[in-house]
């Protein structure tokens, strides 16, 4: 896939589930791949498979001119980069970060690079371990867009799909976060209903072709709320904040008769309840969007 | 579809735009339907098509065999049916409830129904009004095998698929909780997103067909979830709940740091972090439905 050029060098920093799959799939394709993290013996089954452990950051930055970086979040970011002998090491190389966390983050990582000359993407994976090196796998990039096309074959033995979000730095994150929030949004009320549904005396197997089926509208549904959204068109015909209020109510009653806590419910509920109050109920959901983000 | 039988009368009462649907497709399926609704006028496109606009609702529920209620909650059917002249009305005859409300009203309707002669099924639509009459509606049922046998003939007339779920009363109001349960917390979770992206300068149109990739996800991951939580295990690897809270604190933040509420998600992440606190952190996600319902 990728063949031994100014690129065949990486460097992954963070060995966690992710970090290992990600270093897995540039040794597969035949990356010169070291690796390191905080915790030794977190390489050992790469190191197998043909990867170099390092004995320290620097030593691992200072291996490849391109270093993976893929650790908890930016807090763990920063106590291993922003370190003298690591970001001295860094200069004129580039950090591809691949850590989850928020866009203001991502943009403070950018201005500490660009201060201390290291060339600098933030990245998100969208798509769990098992994803990576496979098509499956979906990535998003944002950053300078020449950087982001001069390491692209390096990306590519990730597998999957790369997309440029554009050269802000932040949108990469931005995107990861809106997507995140829906679906641990939805995961949230999945466990609840699940709860809810076992008070009643439903397994979860009882439930789930039921459950699929509004997994199964919910895309459609979404694409419908997008354009709503855009074009500032909240027509609620059929099914006006109103009726979502009054389901809402009765899954916070079913809930809390049950001794079940219903918190993300009320906190829905309050929402749409606050949406009524200032004159939108006849409105359809989406007005919610506009509300959240009005100053 | 239905030929003029015994069940060739049916009545439905409450003409909100859900009750207008079903009796537009009794009466397109040739059946002799009578209409009633506590505001007057909503009859007058049903009555050009051929209903019956009762003057009363004890005139409209002695007018069939089998009554069909589609009102805003059970408040609002208690008020209708618990008057003495419906009531009396009513003995000997079938009220299928398609009301949607908590499965303890649907349990305390039934006894009033026991009580004053009254044969009860319960039901709720799953789908919305544009359905009724397609081969898309779902409907779910519950009460009595026998009487929802007896009146299976005139639900068909709605069209779509027909589940009895149980004899158990409260059943079908049981599902349609859970599952609106779900529908509604995702769509809170997705007005979100919306939100939070568009103060990031993200459009709804350009996060579409990412949010269509979660909203793809969502099924096969329910149905997962659904083995785990019927089996009691909950293995967390590769996607254990501190990654969850790890996500959810970054989306927590991000949204604050625009101003946006981020109640629904605060409620979620504190669930995740009560899970964490006893010792669950490197469990799957699914086991918050066991801490929610336990007692």
């Amino acid at each position: 896939m990728s063949s031994r050029s100014e690129h065949s060098a990486v460097t992954v920093l963070g060995l966690g589930p992710m970090g290992r799959a990600l270093a897995g799939a540039f040794v597969d394709c035949g990356l010169r791949t070291t690796v390191w993290n905080r915790t030794p013996g977190r390489d050992r089954e790469l190191v197998e498979r043909g990867a170099t452990g390092a004995g320290s950051a620097e030593e691992a930055v200072a291996a490849s001119g391109v270093t993976v970086v893929c650790l908890v979040n930016y807090d763990a970011v920063d106590g291993v980069l922003r370190r003298e002998p690591v970001t001295g090491a860094l200069k004129g190389r580039t950090v591809i970060n691949l850590t989850a966390d928020t866009p203001s983050r991502a943009r403070d990582t950018a201005a500490w690079a660009a201060e201390h000359g290291v060339r600098y993407l933030d990245g998100a994976i969208m798509t769990p371990t098992t994803t990576i090196g496979t098509p499956a796998a979906v990535f998003i990039h944002s950053g300078p867009e020449d950087l982001y096309r001069e390491h692209l074959p390096v990306l590519r033995a990730l597998g999957g799909t790369h997309t440029h979000l554009g050269e802000e730095i932040g949108r990469a994150a931005a995107y990861d976060i809106a997507l995140l929030d829906i679906f641990w949004t939805a995961m949230a009320g999945y466990v609840h209903a699940l709860a809810v549904a076992r008070a009643e005396g439903i397994t979860a197997r009882e439930l789930a072709p039921f459950a699929k089926g509004i997994g199964d509208i919910l895309p459609p549904i979404f694409e419908e709320a997008a354009e709503e959204a855009d074009s500032g068109g909240y027509s609620g015909e059929g099914n006006p904040i109103t009726s979502a209020v009054s389901s809402m109510a009765h899954i916070v009653r079913t809930s809390e008769e049950h001794g079940i806590d219903a918190g993300v419910m009320r906190a829905a509920e309050g929402l749409a309840r606050r949406a009524v109050g200032r004159g939108h109920g006849a409105d359809g959901f989406v007005r919610l969007a506009e509300l959240l983000g009005r100053r």
